[in-house]
């Protein structure tokens, strides 16, 4: 039986938080949210860790220590799980860029998946965030497809994720309320 | 961005495996049909990765390799994914016991959380593999979570397993086929 480290348990403050230039602090908002939606029942959806490869343990450390590894590539997207009976996937990516949003950084293994989830009846999204303009988008996998297959520049424009895409709101508990948007977009409601 | 390591291409054989005394073989048996049902568009299902905390990266690589981390107990089960419109959760374990299957090596927040699934109208399992026997069952959450909170030895009998498990086929593309059960179990086909 695998032996665990036990993570020392660090005191969250609930504070206002400036989303402006804070690396790390979109995924952080996205995973409180999920964390504040499964408190209250509304929803079970989990952050998927990173895949890495493991090359070398060190057994001699209890518990074992990987001593050597690497990041491998995603091969389906980083959040899913059940809203309401539904299967929900989805993705999240932040740009710098005020003009268009680069689909680079998402691989192609990941955009087939989110259009595969919905080929299957689920629900499959990216949600996408302006860092300069501050406005987070959900922006459905049927649209991500398009422009990552058919635009020269693989990216999106701004002004096309603003009209097409739907603009999440913040709120205080739930921090980045998408299921919000979701009850707009998909379930009619 | 993120540089990935690109590994090796391994040819795979596809030969008769003899499942018996093989670690890890059952879990590559389940990786292995889940891919087969990918590939027939059956279902989206896929192992998450190991969690793991990254405490030191060395970046004078490149890619970058991780040379300290350690196994993070996860809190949710490995599988997960959508089949006919439904969410689909499940754990996979094995046990040399021939009398009973131990639940020890299932962590609460696991049991939790496939309770949880089913809650929100999800399909959740375990699906439970008797080594010596050679079988496997697919056991609904809802008796392992009674087994795992009543049972002093926190462990469940074979006899039981055998009488209200449900004994899953081994298969040849499909090596697993443990859809064919849960068509029988939960959808009634």
């Amino acid at each position: 039986m695998i032996k665990y480290a036990i993570p020392k348990k660090v005191k969250k403050e609930k504070t206002h938080i400036n989303y402006s230039n804070r690396g790390m602090v979109f995924e952080e908002a996205i995973n409180n949210t999920n964390e504040y939606y499964r408190n209250i029942d509304k929803a079970l959806i989990h952050k998927k860790p990173t895949p890495i490869h493991i090359v070398k343990i060190d057994n001699s450390n209890n518990p074992a220590r990987i001593c050597d590894a690497y990041f491998e590539q995603p091969s389906t997207t980083d959040y899913n799980g059940i809203y309401k009976g539904h299967y929900i996937d989805f993705e999240a990516k932040e740009t710098r860029n005020k003009t268009s949003f680069p689909l680079r950084n998402i691989n192609e293994h990941q955009v087939k998946h989110l259009l595969k989830v919905q080929e299957m009846g689920g629900i499959s999204f990216v949600l996408m965030r302006f860092t300069l303009h501050d406005e987070i988008y959900l922006v459905d996998s049927s649209l991500v497809g398009k422009y990552y297959y058919s635009d020269k520049t693989k990216s999106i424009p701004y002004q096309v994720i603003k009209s097409k895409g739907h603009k999440v709101p913040y709120g205080y508990l739930a921090e980045i309320d998408y299921l919000k948007v979701v009850d707009q977009v998909y379930l009619n409601e």
